[in-house]
């Protein structure tokens, strides 16, 4: 494996660019590759069967670009799907479960944390059985919020309506006096605001970007695989739908331009 | 083609099945196979490509199910690849665009009519089209509702946030004095209470399932290809992803007990 291959990423659609916000951010120089499945989006809603064998599917679409490590960019995807990918892959597999469980575990002062995500990530309890694998004394208390992800798409960010959902949504781990509160899904920092106004400023929300960024790190470290160009590195992005309005939502995910944006066709996907 | 032959029936999902619903009760003696595509739900928010695709894999599965008549009981499919159906397929055809737009200009007295679907159906003007070539004086007011899907999934039919959102999209639409209003998506009628309230009494909502049902009716008479068993239909149901819930939201949308539920593989939609 060469420290040059690109890191890999894959998200049900744009949510993920999120992560890569984060990654390259803290490693500029990595060549990046993602893979969004924009012509099957959403995941959380779906079957676990499903769900796996769209992200092997992912996988080796990815594989097939010489990634040195892969990021399931996506919550549903890492809790449903990254036992399997970890078997069948032989390169490093981050999901965003342990690292945002061990982040929560640091913010939290009164070990009461809260779980939002799709109906997926959330019947899957793939937060809570992390959280109490590495602390069993941990309150966790979980709430799926599946209007989340077409609110962040629509871009109501500060609408009324988003109010009123949240704190639907919400209201109950509120008085279940939660100090943190994880963003269980990669959609949701869009809705960071509106999130933070309804539980109130003392809960404290941790978006598993930052500390996914910092274990890419480490593993790139640990395995002598960081590259050491001076150059910033390149990104090519991958979907396999590319729906009017695309390029803005994305723009928006990610923060910046992009560039190297390519459609790949289901059936090189289905018939790997 | 022989007249036990099944009407076949496809949608992204289950919102079909609320056309399903009306044309069994119009001809409760016909043999019905419903396709849902459960796996890629949502279409609203594809392509115009992915949907066509798509649209041509679940007619083919449907084909080898010896179909005598075909309903795209989806909007975005009829907007999208309704030709390139006909193109394709031998028997009948029908969608939901002309018998809804043959409805609202029947109900409409002031000849301004407004027009509700997903970004795809409102993006490709289907309705708009439609309806003024049946009449070009009518005027025709069209909105994009995306978010009244995951909110008619959910099952929020009274929520006061489905009722902000709703007038999010529909007081402009009131302010044209339109006096009838076509639900332009399958999903739509599940929140028909809450709209109504929002548009006023005064506007008329049209709901393409029951002319589509009789558009059906009038195709197989004029074949002599109408079931003339005196038993009831069977039903068959395939979807391409059985999530959780599944069956409770698809008897909500059917108001009825589903038997003969039957997954299919994806790879038996996209090789063929």
């Amino acid at each position: 494996m060469d420290r040059t291959n690109p890191i890999g990423f894959f998200d049900s659609g744009i949510g993920g660019l999120t992560v890569v916000k984060a990654v390259s951010q803290l490693l500029p120089n990595e060549n990046i590759v993602y893979f969004g499945d924009t012509a099957r989006v959403p995941y959380g809603s779906k079957s676990n069967d499903t769900v796996v064998e769209y992200s092997l599917q992912a996988a080796n679409f990815l594989l097939r670009k010489n990634i040195k490590l892969l990021v399931v960019a996506c919550n549903t995807a890492s809790s449903v799907a990254l036992k399997d990918l970890k078997r069948f892959l032989t390169i490093p597999v981050i999901g965003m479960i342990e690292p945002g469980s061990k982040l929560a575990l640091r913010e939290s002062k009164n070990s009461k944390i809260g779980i939002i995500g799709t109906n997926a990530t959330i019947n899957n309890k793939a937060y809570s059985n992390e959280i109490r694998k590495l602390n069993p004394k941990i309150k966790v208390y979980e709430k799926a919020c599946p209007l989340f992800v077409p609110i962040a798409e629509e871009g109501w960010i500060d609408h009324k309506a988003t109010e009123l959902i949240a704190k639907e949504y919400l209201t109950e781990l509120k008085t279940k006096k939660i100090d943190s509160l994880v963003l269980g899904c990669t959609h949701y920092p869009i809705l960071k605001d509106v999130i933070q106004k309804v539980v109130g400023k003392s809960v404290k929300l941790v978006d598993s970007g930052t500390p996914a960024a910092r274990l890419v790190e480490e593993y790139l470290n640990g395995r002598g695989l960081r590259n050491i160009s001076n150059q910033i590195g390149k990104k090519e992005f991958y979907v396999s739908d590319i729906p009017s309005k695309f390029r803005d939502m994305a723009e928006r995910f990610l923060g910046k331009k992009i560039t190297h944006l390519h459609k790949v066709e289901l059936d090189e996907l289905v018939n790997e």
